[in-house]
């Protein structure tokens, strides 16, 4: 009995297309002899599109994206500074858009680093954590506006909303995760300066850890935590935090654990309602763009959280496997595909 | 012909009147044979007077410490979890109501990879930046809120607030900083996700660069700006940024470049209208209170931004030459007392 899985894929800009191309090589690769057929569909989106048609994310490419089972992208952005975009923000009308509108409340991003994997820690021991950011709220909701724009009485407001009902589930989801992994969990947050926000995820933290008795759970504000992820990153296992200190602490995680080449997530809605997108955690590189030089292991790695996000465990353990035997024997510099073709050789090997 | 400076002095709690007296002591070694006489005035505020009296800052705390030409501070803060303050906000009561009231726009932090300072970069370079955070906007504000709190249904809202006013002077602060120094001046925020508070930055940035032609100016988003911290932390000079991501980004060059216990900072009113404040980034470690085991530098560094805030440049310099010399010969562990007197010892070789 075959099953078949509707795949988009939005390679994007830049080197979102070089590493996605390997992405897809791979999950053809490792799922060939399974009774599972992915059904792809490509998207054309991002700058790319935005300057050819004008359109950054229409309604019927939401409908037409829904209609598939998950979601592959590479990564999106135009060139820094490019006048004709000067307009248009890639990011909050097409990747933040997707993220919202798909309600992908937990983006998840494990780090890890791997055998082999160069980072600037000459220390980092044995690191293995997973940030679970929220995805849906916090100072990413875009409720902000500014009066008297461009004058010397201009006045910019952000505003962070957040929910009890959006940092539950998020919340929830952390302590299940912690409770399958080495059972800790750490909120982030800055609770003594963003009292109302940071009070509540500490009050509904505190809540979930009663029916999680075998979780350990502490607390570090974000500036803290920046310390122990360069000090002391083995310290952590699980992180539960908010969308902007996710976005912030990944990067710095994807930096300390061999670079954000290595740096996979997935933009997850656990409930199903609307089909979940997996990403390296990269940009879209425009300088490097077309020259295969790319590094399409973060995208690969997504595969892997894909994978498993489709109920297919051992496909994506053999992914992370071949990843993982693939990075400790790296040396000299290799093409986008050469390190495609390598990590599928150590698939099929 | 003498010239008097009055100071307040302001231990704070846990390891805070530890560190402050080190630094005190540092003061008086280093102007004993010049003609400026510090008089001091010492303030018993924090999380233990909180406990003794219910107060936190009063008004006639207020003025009594407007009365004086500059503030040192040690750290305040109680023991995290103390039921006893679980109503008390001191960083905010205390820390915050000063920075605010006193118009500290400008906060301070410095960032120096010292010889033979340890650190957890395995290839580190020349690290020497200053981080200009601004002091009095920004999601610091307070304007947040809640409804119904507590229940499933609640909604907390943090509204950062950001005017041109502010950006400007600080941008100028900054331009003009880096000026004096290698004339490179990096913007940190995060445009693409906060596009009024960010559009608004990045346009004040713009302009005041027209007037500074010497000044090379970049951006960085935030996430991007944690990787370059441990990856090419050589690359930075001067850093302008918001009073929240400053506040991220201190702590994490603290940790790049030896440790919180060797990060000063300096909250300066430039216009003179209010007394400017000088403090350690690190907080008021309770756990460690008490024992002469804080590591009193970074306490000292401040005094050397005080001394040079007065313009006193030359005993400032002498400081940080000692703090330089006594950190390139350091080994073993010091009483915090050991550490003061070791750095007195190089300031009157
Ligand atoms: C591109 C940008 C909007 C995005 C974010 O801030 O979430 C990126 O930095 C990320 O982490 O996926
Ligand atoms: C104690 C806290 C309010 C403060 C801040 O967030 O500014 C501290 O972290 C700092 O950096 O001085």
């Amino acid at each position: 009995m075959s099953r078949v899985v509707k795949l988009a894929v939005i390679p994007g800009d830049g080197i979102g297309p070089e590493v996605v191309t390997e992405a897809e090589k791979v999950l053809d690769a490792v799922t060939i002899h399974s009774d599972v057929t992915f059904e792809k569909k490509h998207f054309s989106l991002g700058a790319g599109r935005y300057l050819e048609t004008g359109d950054t994310l229409t309604d019927d490419d939401l409908a037409a994206i829904c209609a598939n089972d998950a979601i592959i992208l590479g990564a999106v952005g135009g060139t820094p500074g490019d006048p004709r975009l000067k307009d248009a923000n890639i990011e909050r009308g097409l990747l933040l858009k997707l993220r919202f509108t798909l309600d992908h409340y937990v983006n998840l991003r494990p780090s890890k680093l791997y055998a082999g994997a160069p980072g600037p820690l000459s220390a980092p021991g044995d690191v293995d954590f997973v940030v679970v950011r929220e995805g849906t709220e916090g100072p990413y909701v875009g409720n902000g506006g500014a009066i008297r724009v461009g004058t010397p009485h201009e006045v910019a407001n952000e505003t962070s909303v957040n929910t009890a009902y959006g940092i539950e589930r998020v919340v929830r989801y952390a302590f299940e995760l912690a409770g399958r992994r080495r059972q800790k969990l750490t909120l982030v947050h800055k609770t003594n300066v963003l009292v109302h926000s940071g009070g509540m995820w500490q009050r509904i933290v505190n809540e979930v850890a009663q029916e999680h008795p075998d979780v350990v759970v502490d607390y570090l504000h974000v500036d803290a935590a920046t310390i122990f992820l360069v000090t002391n990153p083995s310290r952590f296992d699980v992180i539960v935090t908010d969308n902007l200190f996710g976005d912030i602490l990944t990067d710095l995680a994807g930096a300390v654990t061999g670079g954000i080449g290595l740096a996979a997530s997935g933009n997850i809605n656990p409930d199903g309602t609307f089909p979940s997108m997996f990403e390296p955690v990269h940009g879209s590189a425009p300088d490097i763009a077309g020259q295969q030089k790319a590094d399409p292991t973060a995208a690969i790695l997504s595969i892997a959280l894909l994978l498993d996000h489709l109920g297919l465990p051992e496909e994506s353990i053999r992914v992370t496997r071949a990843v993982e035997a693939d990075i400790a024997a790296r040396d000299g510099s290799r093409t986008t595909s050469q390190t495609g073709d390598a990590i599928i050789a150590r698939l099929q090997a």
